[in-house]
């Protein structure tokens, strides 16, 4: 099957699921995808790559670590990319498998619980990562993490940090497992900066409109908010999420 | 003129100059709107918004304040929206025009200096005036504050939060005026957290790829840095900008 058939395919979640493939696309986000360890299967290339110094070293990169490039068209690039302005290159990637009982038992735990805005869900696993969090676990109803427009907002975090889809019943194991508490990200809880914690926590993000959902909330054993001015409109989940990972950083 | 004319000429910078007028898109963003001081020119509706409870909801309440609604097809719709997913919902409005001279003089003043991407900007205008900024000046480069892209991430803050583009000699008599000291967001000072402060400050957030320009960071003060892990990548400008107004509010 050609790259161009395979990618046009990982535009779908069962597809990425079935083959634990994932498309990384975009000149910035193939850069950083090429400094961290993650095996390529081949790269696909329009027109436009080259149309710029940093594009042709990009692809001189690629063809020098021996990646199989396959070419094609205007048309035929449009037709497989999944993001805004892919500036001609795509590269698929084995999709790093990371379980819960492996995570790191230092930072904080991420949870996100029906975020659905790709470009908040990556911009939030980049931020996980700059801050050193123990992981980022999506709960159901959540976007799926290898969306190609998540993977382009992490900005390679993906292939750096560990992040992961898993039920709650799962979840909810392995917090036990560490005697982690669950705290949920509110609009009527205590003001984060007053509530002391002894340790690590995990932290649950909620849906863009409907926040938290109730059985992550009914876990919850403690709800932290962001005070912000009266009247005035909430956070960006995304900005919400940066500045708790940066109050809980270790 | 139409207002499917008008919204169409409204896409480019130098039109919504010319006639201060500006176009906000969406269900949620138009229903923020409508909770601001805002004169309303005019609504331009798709089918699509009527295929929603909410969307007869919003525009019913256009049609009882006694907004001009124009009415359109799909295609001449999508001819002159400027964002993903409209909604049907297009409202052409009076641009506020705030003043230098006239922000409030309590808050942290921010100065975007050069970013580039529209969903930053609105989301960093978002938090400040979800953290009572004194306002927000974009300096040369930056992308334009009534673009619709950026009107759409800041919910609805531009109408309630001065919002307004200036040169870099204003912003520096307005500064000298104000004895207000000048902070650039970089990845080489002062952990923020360190750094004392006496009173309001105004700080600088810079281009998402070269950072706070040279001539901003000559003029600084001071240079502030949120740390973050070593090997670790920059963290995006709008979650950077919102710890920061976090940690600066009054």
């Amino acid at each position: 099957v050609s790259l161009l058939t395979l990618t046009r395919d990982l535009r779908r979640r069962k597809a990425r699921e079935k083959h634990t493939r994932c498309v990384v696309e975009g000149v910035r986000a193939v850069e950083e995808l090429l400094a961290a360890p993650v095996r390529v299967v081949g790269a696909l290339v329009g027109p436009e790559l080259l149309t710029t110094a940093r594009g042709v070293a990009l692809f001189d990169e690629l063809t020098r670590r021996g990646v199989t490039v396959e070419s094609v068209d205007d048309r035929e690039f449009a037709s497989a990319a999944d993001t805004d302005a892919p500036q001609g290159v795509l590269v698929v990637v084995e999709t790093p498998q990371p379980v819960l009982s492996a995570l790191p038992e230092v930072g904080t735990l991420v949870v996100l619980d029906g975020l659905q805005d790709p470009g908040n869900v990556g911009t939030i696993l980049r931020t996980a990562a700059a801050f050193g969090a123990a992981g980022v676990v999506a709960l159901p109803g959540t976007v799926d993490l290898w969306n190609a427009k998540v993977i382009r907002s992490a900005v390679g975090a993906h292939f750096r940090h560990p992040a992961l889809h898993a039920t709650w019943d799962e979840l909810a194991a392995y917090l036990a497992s560490q005697s982690l508490p669950l705290w949920a990200a509110t609009m009527d809880g205590a003001a984060v900066s007053s509530v002391a914690r002894s340790g690590r926590v995990a932290i649950a993000i909620g849906n863009e409109g409907a926040g938290v959902s109730p059985g992550t909330l009914a876990a919850a054993s403690q709800r932290v908010t962001i005070p912000i001015g009266d009247g005035a409109e909430s956070l960006n989940a995304a900005v919400a999420a940066g500045i708790l990972l940066y109050l809980l950083r270790s």
